[in-house]
């Protein structure tokens, strides 16, 4: 299925997970929050540009994107969050109803992007074929403020072969837009990480050998989620984890060589 | 002399040009507006990477840079330029008296930086020996307007030796946040520039034996100053030409690869 058909299915309120679909096109993380926070989430990002890369900032009260033909934001995702005072009220699957002429959307890069790259390089991602989720961790590395705007780094973690940890580096320093290079390579403790087989979030990865293996982490677009909770703002609305919004452009289109 | 010296130098009302001085450090365009217009100009920014290259935006109010050590952006410029109403008012060696609480600087990269890099990678630049400015050029083309904030893009031109050309784009990929690859190579025609001899601000650059070089345009930091115009808003501040804001960075800190 191309992009925009993902987005005409979405937008029916068919409710799936669009990884692996509509294959080579952009999809994003999104946070949809008022005007009156926006400057300083706006900052938030720009001073931590790993975990919170910006792809497009809207104009208040937009709902198309200009990367996404014929979109309309408050529809086309499968499945959004919204946040009251911080924490998570309900789940949608449209949220015309609670949209605002002030609300200011935010598309952050995905990890998606460079994953297609790691397979593209011969580097085995496990929970790809097994359906399962990336694991993920709250790092004890912190984030830098911006307004009321804060908190820990999460980063996804990737067992690599050790042969393969130079393409791995690689291979993500293409995509700085889709969080880029890793943040942290071996010794998990170092960034705050106790069990490395224990997520915060998503699925446990155990490699088979383990010594043949080595942990290497990446900033995380759930990063943005936790520091969009610290803010308590009075609404925001996200993305599901996993049903993201999927653009019309390529992979290579955000490569930087 | 190192960053923090120059700035010091600054400080005391010394006015020079910081081209080629503390070599090998990030110099960038600055400027200044109030918080009422800082998200629109931080959209026009992020719309237009190549011409606006986001470096740091300060919170509101704030003067110290993170990226340089005790330094003061309200006088460690050796020259502010002051605009009120989108025209030019007057120069100034300091900021101090004219400083308001809800003023946010942006740090914008600056082509030092990649220049660095050609004259490394043995392209010639004799503006650069001749103690001359770069030509710059106002293209054709729109850029992507936010709020109030448009304008056309402006353009700075390198003639470069035909077996230079790919050297040329390979060494400017480096530094996406320093204006990064060319916007365009050849025919000057095609982006609206109908005399490639006279530019609209700089020296003129006239190669010696023409067909031996191609023009090359790259995007270049003036651009934002003529949003800025643009934009009529009431009081803003930028730095003199080639008398920028320098930071303790290091070129090589801003390269992707």
């Amino acid at each position: 299925m191309e992009a925009k058909e993902l987005r005409e299915l979405a937008r029916t309120g068919k409710n799936f997970t669009t990884s692996g679909l509509a294959k080579g096109h952009v999809q994003t993380n999104v946070v949809i929050l008022p005007k009156a926070h926006a400057f300083d989430f706006t900052l938030f990002c720009i001073r931590n540009p790993k975990p919170c890369p910006i792809v497009e900032v809207f104009d208040p009260g937009e709902f198309v994107s200009s990367i996404a033909e014929d979109s309309d934001i408050r529809t086309d995702i499968p499945e959004y969050k919204i946040f009251r005072n911080g924490i998570f009220s309900e789940l949608s699957t449209d949220i015309k109803n609670i949209w605002r002429s002030d609300f200011v959307v935010f598309l952050l890069g995905c990890s998606f992007t460079f994953e297609n790259e790691l397979v593209k390089n011969g580097i085995e991602l496990p929970y790809f074929t097994n359906k399962k989720n990336v694991p993920m961790f709250i790092t004890s590395l912190d984030t830098k403020k911006a307004g009321n705007f804060s908190g820990k780094l999460v980063v996804t973690q990737r067992w690599i072969k050790k042969d393969k940890i130079v393409k791995a580096v690689q291979s993500t320093s293409r995509f700085p837009n889709q969080h880029g290079t890793p943040i942290h390579i071996g010794n998990s403790e170092e960034i705050g990480i106790k069990d490395p087989y224990k997520p915060d979030f998503g699925d446990p990865w155990i490699p088979k050998n383990p010594k043949d293996y080595t942990p290497m982490y990446w900033a995380c677009g759930v990063t943005p989620q936790l520091a969009l909770e610290a803010a308590k703002i009075d609404i925001s609305i996200t993305h599901s984890p996993g049903k993201m919004f999927v653009t019309d452009l390529k992979d290579e289109d955000m490569a930087v060589i």
